[in-house]
């Protein structure tokens, strides 16, 4: 494991076996300042960026640009974008969609230790999700402190909600093609 | 406004707008104790324990024993209840089950200023969906912290994710009939 830093230009990549005596306790979403910077550590491995780009394609065709797609044994399961207003429906995140697509037609427990690549860090609402569905790893591009620039966000990250969790142990590696999700937003 | 116990003998019935200087960056779930209880305000309302009591059937009727009902303008709009098992959706909790029953069939900007109430506190996953949707109020029996001595939970409270969004004022309110919800569980 190497000290990396993301295409954002920060070092906001996480190791959650590592960090996690550092956040304890924290709720609220956090920045990417230097005290954080001292913890993170990349947990990329070479696939990442071939499905974070699946992802992200997932995400330019979205209501909202945000896209997801579940991979499994290393292959993809499943695919999901953001249909809130398709669907009429404000859950309809690109988690929720993926996730909610792959039980439609597979047995939810396939989902324990698969990995949910998405172009956005998952709200709480999707995070919440990605733990009770039992799925082992988050890769994420966008930090919720970067979407918050553009969209109303909830204020807590993906860590905090995994953190909170006794039963669930998430590994999450934040920031990777971090920009190019950020730039769908300029092009709607 | 008065201060009120709630059934299960403590004062953690909440009024957000009295409350939240004193939770403002608190993103775990915290207990009853004595300086919370000084907080504590009642919003309960005349017409609240007769909702929940429909909330309440609906738990029993459960995969687990968790239900919610969705008013809007005096009258019941939707209802859910736990359906991971039946539905093979480990995200089927009753306050989603509730709202996407309600989006299926009504404009979702319906459910604007609608209050919710869950037999169980809502978890990261449903009260982020509840902020998504616009929802006004949350109006829970048992509470995350109670809940966990039962079943795993993700131990961020409701109020948590309602302080964390800056463009939603959510109010909230706990503790309603939670013996009645609790109770649940014995008979399962």
């Amino acid at each position: 494991m190497s000290e990396k830093k993301c295409d954002c230009g920060r070092q906001h990549v996480f190791d959650r076996r590592d960090a996690l005596s550092l956040f304890s306790g924290a709720g609220l979403a956090f920045g990417a300042g230097p005290a954080l910077a001292m913890a993170t550590k990349s947990l990329q491995r070479p696939e990442d960026e071939r499905y974070m780009r699946l992802a992200i394609a997932e995400a330019a065709k979205g209501d909202f640009p945000f896209g997801a797609v579940i991979v499994r044994d290393g292959k993809v399961v499943s695919t999901g974008r953001n249909m809130g207003v398709t669907n009429n429906d404000p859950t309809a995140h690109g988690e929720m969609v993926a996730i909610r697509r792959f039980v439609a037609d597979n047995p939810a427990k396939q989902l324990k230790g698969a990995t949910l690549y998405t172009s956005g860090e998952p709200c709480p609402m999707c995070m919440g999700a990605i733990v009770w569905c039992g799925i082992g790893r988050v890769v994420f591009a966008a930090s919720i402190e970067q979407l918050s620039k553009r969209l109303g966000q909830i204020m807590i990250t993906s860590r905090a909600v995994a953190e909170a969790t006794p039963f669930a142990d998430i590994e999450i590696t934040g920031g990777l093609l971090a920009l190019e999700a950020l730039a769908l937003f300029d092009k709607k």
